[in-house]
C-alpha cells in the first residue's frame, strides 16, 4: 500500500516534469539497477535511475548544457537520431591500489541527438554498472560545429526525498572544510557557519555543496554523487533546489564568467551516481576509476608507492618556519641576497636537520623524506597575488642540495621535492621544465605541489577549466621526467590516476594540518573515505601522536581531535599509495611501541575488505598487503565510539597468524584522553573473532602477520 | 600684449588647479626646457612643463596612482620628505640603430613623498632632457608596504589648447588603425568611424587615443606623448577630457578590472613628452631609448640586422594559403592525421616553393627567408578562443624541415621561424622552450611571433600587465637561445630594445598588410615615424611593387595606396634593423631596376639626418650605412605630394659620389598611376643640391655611393 502510494507520487512527478512515455531503459549487468532515458514533451533530454524493484533513486532529471550562443544550446527542441546499446566487461590491473585487479563491467546506452533548429549533433553516453551510473555529453563535431562556450550545465540529480547528507560548502576554490551532517532541507540554514575561512574561497549559493557528496535516504539507500575523468572542463559543484530536492550541476566559471570552452570532438567528464543499499559498496566501488581511460604510459615501473616522513609538521604547528629569516619584508627572486640576512634560527629545512630526518627514515624503513621550506621565497610568499614568488631551483643558504642528495642516497632514502606555487600558475609553468630537471639531477622522483591562495592568471579559480588543464599538464610533464605528483589545494580527484598513475595522491580536502589550525571534527575520518577518497588517494598525512599542539608551540592551543589509535587506523582506512608518518621523530621516540604499526603497515595492496561502514560514525577495513600474506585492519570511530566484532574470515584457511592489536585504552577520548592505548598480541586464524572497542574519536589498528613455519 | 594675456590666463589656470607657489624647478641641460614640480593645496603632486622663455607646453597636471585599497592611494594628502637634483651625461653605443652612438644627457629631480595618513613612501623621478621630459613613480617598499593593486593612474598631460593631433582610437588590444588628423576637440566626433574592425579590439572611451601620440599646437610646438621602459605594468592609452584638453593616462585592465599589481621595490614605466618647435627633433629624439636601461646581455654579436624576403604576401593577398587543406573543419594537435587529408593546392610553405625563395634570396643578397604556414594547425587557428592551437614544432607534410635547413645553409641564407600563437599565450608558454630548441636545432636564429585574436588567459588584453610580462618573457627566453624576436599584434614599443636588443622589431601598428585588406591612407608612412617608431623599429614589410591586389587574387580588389618610390623610400624613412622585401619574386622580376635600391640599401646605420618632416605630409631622411661611406635618402609624401630641395651637405668633403635617384614619374599618383618611376644617375659631392618631386602618396629614394678612386 505504501509502495503503491510511492508509485503514484512518482508518476505524478514524472508527468509534471514532462517525462515522456517513450523512455528507453537499460539494466545493470546484475539487473539490480535501471536507467531510463527519455525526451520531455518539449524535447529536453531526461533520465531517471531506479532499482530493479522499481524503487526510485534519482527522479526524472534534466540533462543538457546551455551555451552562451543560445542557438548552440543543448537544452530542448532535440530529437533522437540514433540509440545504441552495448555491454562491456574487462578486468584491469592498477599500477597501485586497494585491490590487485578491478572489474569494469557495464551496460551502455549511447543516445545521439540533434537539435531540430540547426542540426548540431550531441550524444549522451550512459554506462550503468552494478554499483551505479555514469553519463557524459559527447560533441562529435563537424563542419562549423566545433566550438561551444558553456553558459551553464543543466544536468540534474533529482532526489526522492529530504535525504541525510554529509556535505561541505560548495566552492570554486577549496575543499578544506569540516563536513556537515544534515538533512538536505537544513543545508541553507547551516551554510554560513559551515563556510569557514580559507585563504582562497568562493561560494556561489547558500545551498551549494561539493562532490563527492554522500547521501542516505530514509529508505536506507546510499547515494554518492560526483564526476569522473575531469579533463579540459571546469570541475563541478552541486546547487540544491531545496524545494524539490533537486541538485543541478554548477560548473566553475572562468575569469569571464563562462563555464567551459569546448573544442569538438570533445567528451565532458562523466557525471556519476554510486548507489547501494549497503554503505560498504560505496567504499568498495571502483566506478570512478572504471570511467577513466586505461593507463597512458608505456612504462610504470618508475611509479612507486611511498611511505615517508618529512620536515613539515614542525612548521604546521609553528614550532619551526618555512622562512629562513624574519628580516625580509619582501623577496625578489634573482635579486634578494640571502647571504646578507640574519637567519631566524627556526628554519627547519637546513642540512643538519634534514640529515636527522634521513637518519630516522633509514632507521625505520621509510622510503622518503619530504622537505618543505628548502627554497628561497618563503618570507613573502602568499596572500598578495604575487606573480614571481618562487623559482623552484634555488635553495636557502643552509640547505645544501648536493650534500643532501648524496647523503640520502648513501642511506637508501629518497628526498621528496616541494613546489609551493602560491597559486601563481603562470610563474610555475614558466619554471616547470627547469624545476623538474633540477629534481632529476638531484635524485628526487616525487613532488608535493601546493596551490595556496588565489590563482594567477587572476580571476581564474582552483576548479576552473584552465586550472584543471594546468594540474594535468603538470602531471603529464612530470611523467616525462618519471616524477610522481602529490598536489595540494588543487581540485577534487576524479579517478584520473588510472590514466596517469604518477598522480600518486592529492590533498583536496581538510587534511591533518587543520588539527593544528583549530582542530577538525572527531568523526572527520569516518567521512573522508565516503567523500574525498571516491576520486582517488589523499595525502592526509596521518600519524600524529601528540595531540596538544601547544607542546610543539606554546602559542598554538589547537588540539588534534583523535586518539593515537585513530591515527594508526588511518593507514588502513585512508587508502593512499603515499602515506606519511607526520609527527616528529622525538614524539615517535616516546611511543616506539605504537610506532611499530606505522613501520609495519603496507602502502600497496592485493585485496581489500570493507568490514563495516556508516558515514560519520565508523569504518572498519581489512587489507592484504601487496605480494604478501600480511593483513592489516583499521577502524575509525566518530563521536560515539564504536564496538566491532571482527570475524577474520578473510584469512587463508590452514594458516596461523599473530595479530597485534593497537586499541584505545579504557577511558580514551579524542579530547580528554587521546594518547592512551593498549597493544596486545593474539594468535588468530581464519574465522577467529575479535571484540574491539573504539573510543569517541578513536579507533583500532591490527597487524595480522602469518606465523613463520 | 598677447603674451601677457597668455600668462594671465595661465596663472588663472594655475591657481584654479591648486598649484602651489612653492614649486621646484629644474632646467634641461641646454636650459631650453623647464620642469616644475609642486604639491597642490590638498597635497596632490603636480607638474608642468615650459620652454625657458615661459611658453607653457604642459599646463599644471596631476600625478599619482589610485589604488584599490584607498588607504594606499597616491593621490593627495602627500608631503615631500626629500628632493634630490642630479645631472647625467653619457654616450652609449646601440647594438643596432640609426646612429653609431647616442648621448644620454639629462637633469634629474627625485622627489620623495609620503602619505601623511599612513607613512607609505613613494618617489617621483623626473628626467629633463633637451628634447623632452620623462617621469616615473617609484615604490621603494618597506615593512608591510610592498603590494599595491592599481585602480587607475592619475597622471595627466594638460594641453595648452585645442592642438592638432595625429591619433588612432584608444584600445586595449590593437594599434592596427589608420591615423586620424584632427583637432583634439574633433576626436569625439570622429571616434566611431576611426574605430575600424579588428579581430581583437577593446575601446574604452570616445576620446581615448593611443600613444605615441603626435600633437602640434597652433604656436608650432610639436609634442609627442608616450611611455618608455614598459616592464611589468599595463601599457597606457590616453583619455582626453575635451573640455579642458587634458589627457589622463588610461592603464589597461586585467581580467578582474585592476590596472596593475605592484610588488615593491618597483618603478613604473616612464611617462614621456618629447617636445620641440622643430618637427625634425621629434624624429631624431632618443629620449625613449635613453629612459631604458643599458643592454642586459653579456654578448650581442649574435644579434644581426636582417634584410629578408618571405613566403607571406602571397597569403596576405589571398593568392596562397597558410593552411595545407580545406578539408579539416577542426584540428587537434597531436591527434589530427594530415597524411590522410587532401592538400588544397594553395599551400605556399612547401619545400619546393620555399627553395625558390631561398634561391631568390641568395641571388639578390638577402640574409633570410621568412616562412609562414609551415606548421600544422592553420585550418582551425583563430577566432574561437582555442587553447591548444599550434605546437610550433610539427611541420605540414609538404614542408621538410631538415631538407630546407640544409638547403638554406648551402645557399648562405637563414630561415626565419614563424610562431603564430593565436593569442593563446598559455599554450605558447607551455611550448616555448621546446619551440626555441627546435629553432636552434634547425638553424633558425630569428622568429616572427604573432598574437592574432583575443588573449588566453581569457579576459586579459594584449596591452595588460600579464601580456606585457609575457612578451618580455618570450624575448628573454629567446635570448638564452640567441634568437631575435619580431612580435606582431603585441603591444606598443617603448625603447626596450636598448636593454633587450634581440627584440629586433615589432609590428604594433597598421602594417603593409592592410594595403591588401582594403588599403591604408596614402599619408600613412608620413605619420608612422612620428608615432609608432618613437618606441622602436617596426616590421612594416615595405617593398610592394604591384598595387592592384586583384592581380594576385581576382577576389581581392584592395589597392596599395602608394607609389613604388614611396615603397622604396620606406627602407630609409621607416627605420628598422629588420627589413623585408615583401613582394613576390615574380613581381620584382618585372622591376629589377627599381629592385636594385632594395638590394643596395643598408639596414644598419652610423648616422642619420632628418632633412625635413611634417607629420601627415612629408618626411625626408638621409642615413649613412654602417661602417661605410654609402648614404641613402628617402622621402615619403602624403596626399599633396611634396617638393624637396635636397642639399647634400652631409657628404664628406673632397669625395665624389654617384647618386642613383628613384623618383615618381610624371603623373604618378598613389591611386591612379602608382607604378611609374624614373631612375637617373647623377654625380654629386658635399653641398650638391637636388630638386625632387614626390607624387601624392609618393616619394623618392636615392642611393649615394662613393665613387671608386
Amino acid at each position: 500500500m505504501k509502495q503503491a502510494k510511492h508509485w503514484a507520487a512518482a508518476l505524478a512527478l514524472v508527468l509534471a516534469s514532462g517525462w515522456s512515455a517513450l523512455a528507453q531503459t537499460i539494466s545493470s549487468p546484475n539487473k539490480g539497477l535501471q536507467l531510463h532515458f527519455s525526451l520531455s514533451q518539449d524535447g529536453a533530454p531526461m533520465y531517471r535511475l531506479s532499482f530493479a524493484d522499481g524503487q526510485e533513486i534519482i527522479r526524472p532529471s534534466h540533462l543538457g548544457l546551455e551555451m552562451t550562443d543560445a542557438k548552440k544550446s543543448f537544452d530542448k527542441g532535440l530529437e533522437v537520431t540514433d540509440t545504441k546499446e552495448s555491454t562491456f566487461d574487462e578486468t584491469w590491473k592498477p599500477v597501485w591500489g586497494e585491490v590487485k585487479s578491478i572489474r569494469n563491467n557495464y551496460n551502455e546506452l549511447l543516445v545521439t541527438l540533434k537539435k531540430k533548429s540547426n542540426g548540431d549533433p550531441i550524444a549522451i553516453r550512459f554506462r550503468l554498472f552494478d554499483d551505479g551510473l555514469g553519463f557524459r555529453y559527447e560533441f562529435p563535431g563537424g563542419k562549423d560545429r566545433n566550438f561551444y562556450v558553456v553558459k551553464r550545465e543543466l544536468t540534474e540529480f533529482a532526489m526522492t526525498g529530504d535525504h541525510k547528507a554529509h556535505w561541505i560548502p560548495g566552492d570554486y576554490d577549496t575543499e578544506e572544510y569540516d563536513y556537515q551532517h544534515s538533512r538536505l532541507s537544513e543545508i541553507r540554514g547551516l551554510f554560513d557557519k559551515a563556510f569557514t575561512e580559507n585563504c582562497s574561497q568562493t561560494a556561489f549559493s547558500k545551498t551549494g555543496v561539493q562532490t563527492p557528496l554522500m547521501l542516505k535516504s530514509d529508505k536506507g539507500v546510499y547515494i554518492n554523487l560526483h564526476e569522473a575523468a575531469l579533463i579540459d572542463f571546469p570541475a563541478i559543484n552541486l546547487d540544491l533546489d531545496d524545494k524539490t530536492m533537486t541538485f543541478r550541476v554548477e560548473l566553475t566559471p572562468d575569469a569571464q564568467g563562462n563555464r567551459g570552452h569546448i573544442e569538438a570532438p570533445f567528451n565532458t567528464p562523466w557525471r556519476t551516481a554510486i548507489v547501494s543499499r549497503d554503505a560498504r559498496d560505496i567504499l568498495a566501488s571502483k566506478l570512478t576509476y572504471n570511467l577513466n581511460e586505461p593507463c597512458t604510459y608505456e612504462t610504470t615501473d618508475w611509479i612507486k608507492p611511498i611511505k615517508y616522513v618529512g620536515v613539515w609538521w614542525e612548521m604546521i604547528t609553528g614550532k619551526s618556519s618555512w622562512a629562513y629569516t624574519d628580516d625580509l619584508p619582501y623577496v625578489k627572486i634573482g635579486e634578494t641576497d640571502y647571504s646578507k640576512v640574519k637567519p631566524n634560527g627556526k628554519h627547519a629545512a637546513n642540512t643538519k636537520h634534514v640529515k636527522e630526518y634521513i637518519d630516522f627514515a633509514a632507521k625505520h624503513g621509510f622510503d622518503a623524506v619530504l622537505v618543505e621550506g628548502w627554497n628561497i621565497g618563503w618570507e613573502d610568499w602568499f596572500g598578495n597575488s604575487k606573480d614571481r614568488v618562487f623559482d623552484f631551483v634555488t635553495p636557502y643558504p643552509d640547505f645544501n642540495v648536493a650534500e643532501l642528495r648524496d647523503y640520502a642516497k648513501s642511506k637508501g632514502v629518497k628526498l621528496i621535492m616541494h613546489h609551493e606555487t602560491s597559486s601563481s600558475v603562470t610563474n610555475y609553468e614558466r619554471h616547470m621544465n627547469k624545476a623538474y630537471k633540477f629534481m632529476v639531477d638531484n635524485g628526487y622522483s616525487a613532488v608535493k605541489s601546493g596551490y595556496v591562495g588565489n590563482i594567477i592568471p587572476r580571476g581564474e579559480h582552483h576548479y576552473g577549466q584552465s586550472m584543471v588543464n594546468h594540474y594535468l599538464h603538470a602531471v603529464k610533464e612530470a611523467a616525462k621526467h618519471k616524477i610522481s605528483v602529490n598536489a595540494h589545494e588543487s581540485v577534487h580527484m576524479t579517478g584520473l590516476s588510472r590514466t596517469y598513475p604518477n598522480l600518486i595522491a592529492q590533498e583536496s580536502a581538510r587534511g591533518q594540518e587543520y588539527q593544528a589550525f583549530g582542530g577538525s571534527k572527531p568523526n572527520h575520518l569516518t567521512v573522508l573515505p565516503f567523500t574525498r577518497l571516491i576520486g582517488g588517494p589523499m595525502d592526509y598525512t596521518p600519524g600524529i601522536f601528540q595531540m596538544d599542539i601547544n607542546k610543539y608551540n606554546p602559542d598554538n592551543n589547537s588540539h588534534v581531535n583523535t586518539t593515537i589509535c585513530n591515527q594508526l587506523a588511518c593507514y588502513v582506512t585512508m587508502y593512499s599509495p603515499l602515506q606519511m608518518a607526520a609527527d616528529l621523530p622525538e614524539v615517535y621516540a616516546k611511543h616506539m611501541d605504537a610506532f611499530q604499526f606505522i613501520k609495519d603497515v603496507a602502502v600497496d595492496w592485493d585485496d581489500t575488505k570493507i568490514i563495516e561502514a556508516e558515514p560519520g560514525e565508523y569504518i572498519t577495513i581489512a587489507r592484504k598487503a601487496k605480494d604478501s600474506d600480511k593483513w592489516f585492519v583499521g577502524n575509525v570511530a566518530g563521536y560515539d565510539g564504536h564496538k566491532t566484532t571482527l570475524t577474520l574470515d578473510f584469512l587463508d584457511a590452514g594458516k596461523t597468524y599473530t595479530a597485534t592489536i593497537y586499541a584505545d585504552a579504557k577511558g580514551a577520548h579524542y579530547k580528554t584522553n587521546p594518547e592512551v592505548y593498549t597493544i596486545r598480541k593474539v594468535q588468530v586464524k581464519k574465522g577467529s573473532k575479535l571484540s574491539l572497542t573504539s573510543a569517541p574519536g578513536g579507533g583500532f589498528a591490527i597487524s595480522i602477520l602469518p606465523n613463520k613455519k
